[in-house]
Parts: C-alpha cells; structure tokens; sequence
C-alpha cells in the first residue's frame, strides 16, 4: 500500500495532465498491454492489445456484450446458478436467461447441446452463453480442460458466441489456471478479465478480448455507456501489473483464500446437521451450499441476519421458479476465526430449519 | 496538482482499505453530500444526499436514465442540435430521439409544446426530454429563467419526465449560473451533475440527483451496469470539493475559457467569410458555427482534417437528416494562438466551400 501510495501522488502529481484527463475509449495503450500478460499467465498465449477494450469492471463488459449483442427478446443461455450480476444486467436488456444444468465440473455439454437444440426448434435467437468456467461464481466450479473444449465444440455447431467471464481463473488453491475456451476458439469467445480479484476492485478495471470482426462494435457500444474507463484506474492497475511481482502477490492471496475455505468447510462439518451439504471448492470465494430438497433459503436468510451471519439465498442465482435449497457462502473477505463463528451463528437457523429437529 | 498528489499518496497508503475496495452502489456518503454543495452553488438548495446516485462519468446517468426509463420504440425528446453521446446512448437502447427546434435561448416552449402534442396525436410513448440548459453542447445556447419555467410547465402538463444535464452550469464567463430546472421542480426532473469540467474528466464522476419516487429503480439500474463507481477516483472527487476552493478554480477556469473564446470568434471574425455564420456563447466549451443552407460539413470535416485541423460535423448533432450546414469548434483545451493558427488552417477549407469563392 504505501509503495502504491508513492506511485499514486506521481501519477497525480507528475501526470495528472494523462490521469486526471480524458483517455481513449478502448483504454490506455500501456494497461491494454498489461493485460494481455495477465491473460497469458491464465492460459491465452499472443492475445493482441489492439483486440482488448478495457471497460469499468467487468460487469460493464458484460453490460456491453449484452448491449451489442442482444435485442429484446432473445435468449442468453445461462449456468444454472449463475452470476446474478450478469442476471441483473440481461433483465435490463429484456433478455430472457434460459439456464442449463451444471454439475460440480461446471457446464455438463450433453445438456447444453439440448438446451440449444431446443431453444432454436422453438424458433428462439440465442445472443449467447455467458459461461463461467473457472471456479465459478457462486458454485465454485471448475470445468476441465475436455469440457470446455465440448463447450467450444458444441457452440460452433450451434452457431452461438461464448461469453467468459473469468474473474477467478488464477485463485486455484493449488492448481494453476486451466486454459480459458477463448485460448483455442478465439473468434468464437468474448473474453472477459478483471483486476477485481487479482489487485482491486474498488478501481473498477476490466477488460474484454474480443473478437477482431466484433471489436468495432464493442468499442463503440462500450463508449456509448460510458466514454472512457477510469484513468488514474487504470495507470494504477498498470503499475501494479509492471512494477510489483503481481503473481507472487496472487499466489500469496489464493494461499490465504485456502486457509479461509478450510476454515469455513471444516467448522460447517463440525456445526451442521449432515443433510445441509456442499461443494468444496478448488478455489475462488465460495462454498455452494445446499438444504434439502423443498425447502427455501431465502426466508433462512432473514432468520441469519437476525442471528447475525448473512448469505446469499441460491434464488438469486437463478432465472428458474423456487423453491430453492442452495445458498452460497463467502469467504474470501473473512479471517478464518470470523468464518468460524459465523458458521456458529449459522447453524442453529440451518439446523432448525430440518425436519425433525428442536 | 502536487497538493492533489499527496493527498492520493494518503487515499492508497493509508486508506487503501477503502479507496481499492468495492463500495457502495450509489456513491460514498462523502462524496453524495459534497455534490450537494455542487448543486447548492449551481441553485439547487437543500438537495438530499440520499436522493443522489454516483455514476462513472455523466454519460453512465444519461445511459442509467434510458435504461431505466425506455422501452424500445419509446421517443427521446432532444433538442436539435443536441449532445452526440446522448444520441449514441439512445440508439443502443433502440429508443427514438425525436428532434425538437432551438434558437440561441434554447429550446423553444411552443413548438416544444407542438412536438409533444403532435407525439401524444400519434400515440408514441414519450420516455423523457433530455435537455441541456445552460451553455449547452453543442450550441453553447443558455436558456433564460422564464424559459425553464416554461419547459418544466409544458412537461408538467404532458406528463413527460424531464433529464437535465448540467455539465456545464458554473462556466459562464460573466454571470452566475441560472438555477437549474431541477432547482424548483425537484420531482419531475432527473438532475444529472458532473465533475468533469469542474475538475477532471479522467476519473469519471458524474451523479443524478433523482426523485424520490425513481430513486430505487434508477439506482438498481445503475448497479446493473457498473456494480459501484470507481471508490479513489469517488475519494480524490470529494477531497477536491472539500479541501480546496473549488469555486475560485472553476472561476478561474472560466476566465481563461473567456480568453480562449474572445481568440477563436476574433479570429473567425478575421479568417471567415461573411457568410460563415456563429453563435458567440457566454459560457461553456463551444461555438456553434454554420455554414450557408443547403452545405454539408462532413466532407469539408475531411478537408479540414487534411488542412491540419479538426472540427465536428453538425449531423453528429441531430438524429434528422441532412444536409447539416453547422459545425462545432471547441476552444476549452486549446491556447489562444493555437486556437487562431487553427481558425488560419480552417479558413481555406471553409471559405473555399461558398460559391463563388476561389
């Protein structure tokens, strides 16, 4: 921090003429290029600045695949869960999310393929997938390198373009990334990054790889919401991604991130009625939980509250009807004490809630 | 700028807890009450903190505000000539600008009348009216107290909401700034403010001042796209409004953009033809010039470009068809002599373009 702190009055200081002016809508040249190194440490060797947009967060770019790509009415195919950011954003657009099963390695492409097939009998446009295939938010899922390589396979037949958004692909707890479907298949995949998890999210950087024939109308649609993206944001974000060892400070989070999850798993082994169940993540922040069948989480959720712990009910992370059993839990920002204890207060409103106890 | 470094040194190295983390969706506390003092200097006295959302530069409101409050097919009221980032943000939201007449006072209130009755006789469903009052971009035009009155009535009336965009109100280059229309009709006008022509464009601050009764939906819009504001570029924006003399700047910014503007029109005065026609401003960033009826100035805009000097093409302005005989000279970042060297470069192009000329 204090060493950011020194490059942050230069920036100001010394070049406030650049950082507190207008930039270029695609983004400044030096974080453009930045980021192509962030992305070939996650797996996408060569990628070319001049086909990155930069956008202020992540949840922009997907604003704008949404913006550009979408007209009311059609269809994006959707992770059942999924992010409910991306959720929120495709209402806005009228786009109507049609979710397809995921399992605990992500998208499962037997069920996609049908869920296409159905959709284009149905006479419906499909504007695209929006896939998180690296530990994915919420269900902490990672999809194996075949997999995405069916996913791209599967797609290409149908005709549909892939959304990625990997925000946690370089959080492994002791892997190093998989290979993003945008490494192989780039015409076929808008690439989302973000330096969210990986330096700051309060700056509000990401990027989009996108597609040579379709970075035209990216850029312009990105420009039309909002001009340009942060500029102090992004001499920041260089800087860090040029000037400090950022894999080493990534390694040193994912680290912690494990603590946190071994943290969080074990005192919910310890604390909770063996029907409550969960996946245990291979990285990312969240533990995808489940209650039994039929019951909703989403009143459970005002009863934690009053207990003092809060989560996200698994409805948000859906367009389908409930009852939903999922909840998710997240432990990125929590010391593993806390965690501890927030399971404790947890676990009276969990294991009350099944039939059958006290 | 070397007071503004340190205090960005203190933002990161000592509250880099905050300044780099996610932050609340509708801006810092802070900076929401410090943009009320904005309003309160632009005559908007007594705005609610609570009534404002922060927004990543005043393009996200606008797109925030269509967003919100279009359906595709729905007509956007503008002024003819209006501000092209507007238009852009209108079109990807398939939302229908429909031009109403200006003279230099602004829009004009009858034939803003006629324009909304004539929408209402063909059943089109107005979203709102986005109107630039004071110095407005591109035609520099200040709408007199009377006239606000008077548009706020019509709107009233005809039951349109009302987007003020405010961008420029403090830039006069004699006289204060005429009270906003949002100033005396706060719950049919969504009032949209920025910093960047007060302090920096590049950290990308704007705001929405909002009705109470719209506040909710606007401000889950505005998450759906953006998630929160950039947190540094909210805090550096608050330490600015707060720690300096905000107003002696933007006073003294004002009188050098006078300087700048008394150069440009004495030198057009000199260089042009007669028959090259303009509309001295009385604040803000641009003259709006013409050429005689019936000339385009998109081609001559390439002829310029050649000659050593850029302007832009009055079509970029409207949504009507052409020929467009205006253009925009823009003489806020520009010195003097480089503004006449420019007028020098242009005039060849410009006057070569009449009959009869050589």
């Amino acid at each position: 921090m204090a060493d950011l702190g020194t490059i942050a009055d230069e920036l100001v200081a010394r070049q406030g003429h650049l950082s507190l002016q207008y930039g270029a809508g695609q983004g400044t040249p030096e974080l453009r290029d930045a980021v192509c190194s962030v992305m070939a440490a996650d797996g996408i060797a060569g990628a070319d600045p001049e086909h990155v947009v930069i956008t202020p967060g992540s949840q922009a770019a997907i604003d704008t695949a949404a913006r550009m790509l979408g007209n009311p009415g059609d269809v994006v195919v959707v992770e059942d869960p999924t992010f409910v950011g991306a959720l929120n954003t495709f209402n806005t657009w009228e786009l109507d999310a049609v979710s397809t099963p995921t399992d605990e390695e992500g998208l499962i492409p037997a069920l996609l393929h049908t869920t296409l097939q159905q959709l284009r009998a149905a006479g419906r446009r499909v504007a695209f997938l929006y896939t998180i295939p690296s530990y994915a938010n919420p269900s902490g899922a990672l999809m194996p390198a075949e997999r995405r390589e069916e996913v791209a396979r599967i797609c290409r037949e149908e005709d549909v373009l892939i959304v990625e958004d990997n925000a946690y692909g370089q959080l492994g707890f002791e892997d190093g990334p998989v290979a993003p479907i945008a490494a192989a298949h780039r015409d076929q995949v808008i690439y989302l990054g973000t330096v969210s998890k990986i330096f700051s999210p309060g700056v509000r950087i990401g990027w989009a790889l996108v597609p040579p024939a379709l970075l035209r109308e990216f850029y312009l649609s990105a420009e039309s919401a909002f001009v340009c993206p942060p500029v102090f944001s992004q001499m920041l974000s260089t800087a860090f991604l040029t000037r400090f060892d950022w894999q080493a400070h990534v390694a040193r989070c994912a680290a912690e991130y494990a603590l946190r999850c071994d943290a969080l798993v074990d005192e919910m082994e310890q604390s909770l009625d063996p029907r409550v169940t969960w996946t245990r993540p291979a990285g990312g922040f969240f533990v995808w939980s489940r209650m039994p069948d039929g019951l909703d989480t989403l009143p459970l959720m005002h009863a934690a509250a009053e207990a003092g712990v809060v989560f996200v009910p698994g409805g948000a992370f859906t367009p389908d009807a409930g009852p939903h059993p999922h909840f998710r839990l997240a432990f990125s920002f929590v010391a593993p004490e806390a965690l501890r204890e927030g399971v404790r207060r947890l676990a009276p409103v969990l294991n009350g809630a099944l039939p059958g106890n006290p």
